[in-house]
């Protein structure tokens, strides 16, 4: 059970309700009236919990688990020890995170702000709305229904945040549009200046930085990113995007819908990702480059050239992945046979 | 046009004004009492507003321009579309810059200090100073003139801020001095222990770090970068240079003036940068070098040797750009044969 | 000498009370009495300070040394200057560190709590304890005796500070307990949800992250690093281990015993790092993988594999170093050929 210092201990719930909040069916209805109250791994589930089989590496212990009930595969169904209930989805994972949802709703404060903030007067609060200690909120600032605010966060004048949003503490938010539902991880720094000069004997030429950064809804940017303005036109995050903690977006990258960004991604100014791109950590992209819809890009690439839709890159300098392989295969078998002839 | 919601409406500008401030000619004098309201890019531009056109790549958008007016190179004078009057520069990209400063000049508040900042009585603050809300600043710190502090600032004891210095939100400074007209963005962290231990079979013995973190005159740090001071002498920032997102630089490092660190590069302790040197995102140094002044390495590139000054150096390990595309060149040829071979 | 601006001057010391503190053997017993009144480098170290020599690399400054003193290991004795005194160590660093921490012992303030900070009444706060401006400390929150936190420190909701702890500026921490004396640097952001969501055609499911984060005794964590909580099951790092700044620790992830991290490394969620683990800068490890005890990762390595323990591992992707040494040497050697033969 989660530790309940930090997580409120969860309702108890039958797996009919859960069969239903969940999508997935019951492989034996009378099992309906039972009872569950609470989510946990395989391997440490016991006769009150619902655990999941995804990953098929999990097996072992499935077949030995203890616990209560669980969701799997219909065809992982033969390998399900006795007594165990089973609750059948075609995405034992997507299910599983519903089910715990519904044991661990986000838990949201009640709605109130607090005195220790500073809010300018010609700043717009929508309804249910919670702000903690020490946060700054600038002019014309707009802020929609339900949003939560941690503590010690600056929003700068103008900005405007959707229903819903959160915005973790300490996060520093300025020339931005949040769409609703948007989730803001502690210390991101969202609107600053971009990287943006003229080179000149005498010093470098500051370019000022004229755009936003426009952001959709349900987007997740992580603890510590920072994501710049764009010099003349906007900086803009599609919808349901993820981004990881730790990731630069330079200034005027457009990002689409679903794209995935894991931790310590840099994006370089001007570049383009469709929907659905996937950089894994620590990749880096060069700037003004187009990065087609669905492609992915493996763990600490560099790309310095356009990859097309659906194609999958590795390397440094990225290549596609299976040209990449194919040279990692050779240089290996070049030291195996060198190695031999010693 | 800026989004009116962030930025405050330029005031419209004769093009010899404008002539006059970025040291551009007029191709024909008599376009000198034209009024221009704006900066705007070549495909968007309309006849209130001014352009340029510095990269080739966009030649074409320039001949089909519809902008009022256009600062360009005189070669390429010829290309110009009937009607757009010119302005002639041998560096079309600064003299935008210096354009576009002049239409969006830095808007700083007015000098006035939050009451809800703490301030150590034996502070010494300057000539028209701006603190924001839910500042600290310590004993014995000296700021400037004209220096403006963002909300949320930590100064610790004994800092000195030069003047007209800028330190965005959320930024903490301690053990260090920093020159006249710098900027620090939101979330940096200057004056920090450095990573420095004996290590000992009973844990690891800290090594009291005893320098400061020095910073010279009109330089920029990018949002969350981190710059540790000195163990045993300084760190050192030279004057120009700019530091872009998510860079970390160790303690003792010393970087000289004008140079270029782009997002998420490290630089570890004790190495050493000359005048001018690039280092392009994503770039790590190891401890205890010497770049030479204006080398240049290339993205991602891993620096585990000295770089000879005005050298080109890419690669992990990074090694002179012209070897490094040797290498690549006969992986690429090897591969392609054999997959023809199979 | 440090500055005194940053640092307090220190007080004069016996070489006797230094060797009885480092656990160093006066070469001369005579020497005992002398006084030295801080400690200095090599080649800046004059009659009143006290010098080391480790690294054989700075043997000529050691034999041109005018400190009063140095510490050296007794091989070194044959090239020590006239007129030094030498304190005899097998470990010089360490020996110095301790020797410098005599000198200059950390400075912590007086136990105080800023009335600017919101403190919750249900939280335990310890002997001695001082908490910054700006600070929010949430309900059933428990710190013992001796903390220090600085400004704009978010403590939510549970969090448990050992004794000693020391927490940096602007440090976000949730969903954590802390061992005793272990201390986090400004920016850090520790407990926020991992990365973690379910793919789903219609947009991803977040998975609710349920589990803490166990940071062990005598922990150091660097500045703007970031550390997500588990999402079933904990993230934990060992007692004893030092992560430098702007590092990524995922959900799950689990670090052992004195384990170094240097800067920007990232580490993906549920990988498991043996004891005494080293992971030099900007290296990056994949997820679900084990890395056992004493292995270290070169600077930048990209890890795909489990590493046995007491390896040394380089390379994109990481191998043994000897074989990615044979590679490199391997290229090196067909591109010098190709370069005659041309």
């Amino acid at each position: 059970m989660a530790d309940p210092r930090f997580f409120l201990k969860p309702h108890p719930l039958t797996l009919a309700q859960i069969a239903g909040r969940i999508g997935a069916e019951l492989r034996a209805p009378e099992d309906g009236e039972y009872l569950v109250h609470d989510v946990a791994a395989l391997d440490v589930a016991g006769d009150a919990q619902l655990s999941f089989l995804d990953n098929k590496k999990y097996k072992d212990q499935f077949t030995q688990t203890k616990a209560a009930a669980c969701i799997v595969h219909p065809d992982m169904v033969g390998y399900a020890p006795e007594g165990v209930r089973l609750l059948l989805s075609l995405s034992p994972y997507k299910a599983y995170a519903l089910a715990a949802q519904a044991f661990y709703p986000e838990q949201r404060p009640e709605p109130s702000i607090s005195k220790f903030s500073t809010i300018h007067p010609d700043a717009k609060i929508g309804q249910d709305v919670s702000i903690g200690d020490f946060v700054t909120i600038g002019a014309n600032v707009e802020i929609g229904n339900g949003v939560w605010i941690e503590s010690h966060v600056a929003v700068g004048s103008g900005v405007i945040l959707g229903d819903g949003v959160r915005v973790g503490n300490h996060a520093t938010l300025s020339h931005c549009i949040i769409g609703n539902g948007t989730r803001i991880y502690p210390g991101v720094r969202i609107g600053q200046d971009g990287f943006g000069f003229a080179i000149d004997p005498s010093g470098f030429v500051k370019v000022p930085q004229l755009g936003r950064v426009m952001i959709g809804d349900h987007v997740e940017i992580g603890a510590n990113t920072t994501i710049d303005r764009g010099a003349s036109g906007d900086t803009v995050i599609g919808s349901g995007s993820w981004i990881d903690n730790l990731v630069q977006i330079g200034h005027n990258v457009k990002i689409g819908r679903g794209c995935i960004l894991v931790a310590q991604v840099g994006v370089a100014g001007s570049t383009e990702l469709g929907d659905f791109v996937v950089l894994a950590g620590q990749v880096g992209v060069a700037g003004h480059l187009k990065i087609g819809s669905m492609a992915k890009v493996a763990a600490q690439s560099g790309v310095t050239k356009d990859i097309p839709a659906r194609e999958e890159w590795m390397g440094y300098p990225a290549m596609p992945m299976k040209r990449y392989l194919r040279q990692s295969v050779y240089l290996s078998k070049v030291i195996d046979k060198r190695r031999e002839g010693q």
